[in-house]
């Protein structure tokens, strides 16, 4: 995700210029051939206005329905960050603090926690989450998850099951307490996969780009015969426009992509490996900052 | 559900075509007709940019109507997911794991899941479930569901009965918590139906339709003077351009119809069934692969 | 509620028919009126044109807002077909299944439930419920009703009543996880009241229809000039586009009102009915099927 | 809250006739001088048609938003209203009905939820509460309400504290139930207080209303050289259009605000008021009606 | 936030002034250039209305999703006081009120509760929460708060803690209850956080901004010569149109940020401070009054 406050010019001319470039290059082919060949130029005013205001509906839309689902995976994130942290304190609070089998519990179920967030962000993004869960668990626990296709529901299991097993740690009601924890935890994750494995519909997907790039190339055409030698300049910024309104949806669309516009994961499992070490009064390791702009 | 990463355009090809044929078939008539008769022509800009954009306004609503519906049709299918997922976890830790009994129940329980969402993925399609639930249930259970109207709601209410008959392998407030989840589960299936049963409202059904029809024949005539010999282009392209937003809102409004735009239950079925018995600790099927970039 | 597939021609037409009509009689009347006196005529297409395409926006904002209204309406009544299941389910087994107490009373509650959906379908109908609830009550319990003002609430206020002295058949924890889906039922019941009792504002209800007769009445007179003789053809097919926008709103905005476009009550009481009776074992009517296309 | 089926054009006229007959003049004025002075007019179309399309956004998007708070303003009453009857049966059911101290306790807390409901309309609308509750409360505790700033919440927290000394009248478990019911009450007062506190943002309570009044001041001038004598009727039509998508949003931005479009509360408390003195079983005070089509 | 009733016409032309100015002085300047070289102009009409509907369209979608973003955030707040309330008579009633121990831990949680509200709202404005919270809390507490990354957090989980350790002050089912606020609390800090760590994505805050200005810049030139003498009049009206439209945005995207349009959070922890000081039973501070319009 871009946090800087100024927006990084290098940045968006870097993705905006290449599409702009282009666009650019047919405009001044446009207008060189209606100086040059002079032709009896069609009016095609109304079907452009027709074709941009609905183009223009369309994009309108469909960045809504992207940013949507960007935010809502930024939820999702924000519930699994409250759910961890809430977690960590009912795993605290609701075991009773024995000094030797149930303070032994607590910990491990909040360290099986900070594992499991790290394991879900791997598992969004494509990555093999043992690595990075290794330093939160035993070694025969990470052995008997390999081979497991859901890690993430897996590590949830066994700490519903360690807790199952605390005879006279808890009693039933804190631990159904904590089982309605678990079951917000799960529900944050299956909302995630639902986002990651769900894109948007195809026509959402490809029609909006194809018709941006029918209207650039034929809004020179257009408007030459009114604006003349500045065509290329009316026609690149109006088209940059419509370009930048795709972009804004491409960019949004699929919020756990491994892109610099992703939900920045990394750093919210960071965040909640802090907070859930501090709940245990261990100490933390130092949050995320964004590299040049961009919080991963 | 289309998941294919680049657009197929055999398939967009194969389901624009029909109509986009037509369309430019009268296009060239149109222009033919007006070469040849020369007729006077009316000027019908002015009813023709009122009808266009009032229909893309129309359309647009249309459009994020269905894809709400759509939208909540696979939201429904992610908590009945998660539900399944907490289920499972609740009848294994919320039970007295009982070498004899205890386990049994937990097993029977998990695996009833199972059946139910195949069974609720079977009636939404309109399918019998009976013989896609005939491996995770008993001989005398399926029998006793044979005139069964609501047979998902039936498996439920087993499950419940059998956990109510548990002396002793749980308390109160376990089976709460489960019931609890059951509750979950009812309000998932309830939202399904509905979807299913209420189509949108007539007028939005089959009004945009025609609309777009005589939109369409309209359109070259308003045009052909302007455009000439390009009309059936130009006609052609805008065209498209509304029907494609027409189709857009076909394709979503019925999330249930077993078209290649239909949510995927038959992968979450499986997603279901895999995750369910690797909780059992027990051996899993593949998960379901896109065939030709459709998921069903 | 219209559920048939194909659009009913016949009803299209006999509901849209007599604004039609009138509104290509004056249509004619303009362009015999314009042949005939052939006036020297104004320009109006600047303003026509901001009044059409405000007037569009806000038949598309009106729509939206009715059709919540209506979406909403009908997942009310899901979630209170979702509670009724519960509640059975629940009255079955977190009550002791004793074979004279204990079953009496779940059987009660049930049945119960049942008139409640039937009572408050009445209720939100503007209908007398004690004629459709006594097949399910016993006859003092009827007789006690009368006066009552709010016959819905009383019947959940009797069914807790009668849990709380079940001396022995249940205890507080299953209580209490009962009277969860007492409220939920209220919850559904008083979103219900909220929608039927508080229409629209005002000048949502009364303006648009307004605007849309002048708009109609203005169309020909802004377009003869151009369309001659074709002007009753192009100004009714404009108008058609902005009546029927104005009709789904008024089709939508009042979804309990008694009318073709309603939610479907009494055949979502039926589905509850058959539910019910069905988790009690006994014998169930058939669900209600469409007439005409038409399911009340 | 106007609820009568019918327009009541008199006050339609009524709210509307003053800037509209502002409008009117300065229409007449501006079509006078035109045909006076003749002026060589100016070509205002692009920026007026610029004008109006963003400014009817714009007002679209207010009268959205205003509609928003509008309607959740009553949802929150409708809460309101269910969590007073869950209250109620609650207090009834979930308190042991001790021929003695039992039900004197139910009563009181049923009391005290009236009182409640009076003292929160009285607050939203800026009235002393005191007078509306004394019926409802003993005199001493009208006395110990005196100098406390937050009157409902004090209610409340009056109704949990008897309960927590009602020694062996109920137990945890239904306490608990019963103090989740309060923490209904407490979001939906909360909610209504945020709606009432926090009005819409500066810039869309003032500028909406800043831009119409421009828009209309410069209409008459766009058109006056298409329209000629008819540019009163013209512009008067067109501003009213605006005018109205204005009137809606102001009205209904401030759902607590003692005016004829505000959310009904005397109503809604006379209607708890009703069901909670008959889930009492004593005798209710007749229901509120509109007068002369509106509703308090 | 500004809560005056009427507006500040001094903060507006503060606010609006400097770009208002430039605005003008560039369309004097092409109106000039206009005049003196009289240069044979383009028709640019075509280009600017698409350039402006779509520009429209996209300010009226963001400034929808910054609406939205400030709405969440108040309500999120909303949602703090209401638990707040909630927990401070749970801590009262459902805490036995023995009369050493239990009122003790009762004071004691509920004003950690009013420091919690402060300190979170210094760590949302990027303030040090320690000076503020130290009224509310014991000296060693405070102490053993320094190092704490999420202060709010650590308060939470010492209440939760002194609860545990309550021995026969409640029980488990209580305790529970208080837990699930204590949830609902961490929800609502989760929900700010995300709000105040994820600015909107970066096409949303800096492109509008670059269009909005480059709009401006074209508008002059495309209206002049139709406007002539008048542009810089008619150009800078339509500008500050889309400027207001642009600065709508820009004030309500960061609702945590410090600004005369932000949530005003002083007044809300102040609000929380009396309500439950009063519930205490102790003397309460005023509440806070706006200042200059502003309440912050």
């Amino acid at each position: 995700m871009i946090v800087s406050d100024t927006p990084s010019f290098g940045r968006v001319v870097q993705e905006a210029m290449p599409p702009l470039l282009l666009l650019f290059v047919w405009d001044v082919v446009v207008t060189i051939a209606y100086f040059t060949f002079a032709p009896k130029l069609l009016e095609i005013e109304l079907p452009m206005t027709l074709f941009g205001t609905a183009l223009a509906l369309v994009l309108g839309f469909r960045d809504n329905s992207a940013y949507a689902r960007w935010w809502e995976a930024r939820s999702l994130w924000g519930l699994m960050i409250n759910a961890s942290r809430s977690l960590a304190r009912q795993a605290i609070t609701l075991i009773d603090d024995d000094p030797v089998k149930g303070k032994a519990l607590s910990r491990e179920i909040v360290l099986r926690q900070i594992a499991y967030v790290h394991a879900l962000r791997c598992v969004l993004r494509g990555q093999d989450p043992l690595p990075e869960i290794t330093p939160f668990l035993k070694a025969d626990e990470i052995e008997e998850l390999t081979g497991t296709k859901n890690i993430p529901n897996a590590l949830l299991n066994t700490s519903a099951r360690h807790l199952a097993h605390a005879n006279g740690l808890t009693d039933s009601f804190r631990r159904v307490r904590i089982e309605s924890t678990f079951v917000d935890i799960a529900n944050a994750q299956g909302g995630m996969e639902r986002i990651k494995r769900t894109p948007l519909p195809m026509h959402y997907r490809f029609l909006p780009q194809l018709f941006t790039r029918i209207f650039c190339v034929l809004l020179p055409i257009a408007i030459v015969s009114d604006l003349g030698i500045l065509t290329p300049l009316g026609s690149t910024l109006v088209g940059l426009m419509f370009i930048a309104a795709l972009q804004i949806g491409d960019d949004l669309k699929d919020p756990f992509s491994n892109t610099v516009h992703d939900v920045p994961m990394s750093a919210m499992c960071k965040t909640v490996e802090i907070d859930l070490l501090q709940t245990l009064g261990e100490s933390a390791p130092p949050a995320l900052v964004p590299e040049r702009g961009v919080l991963m």
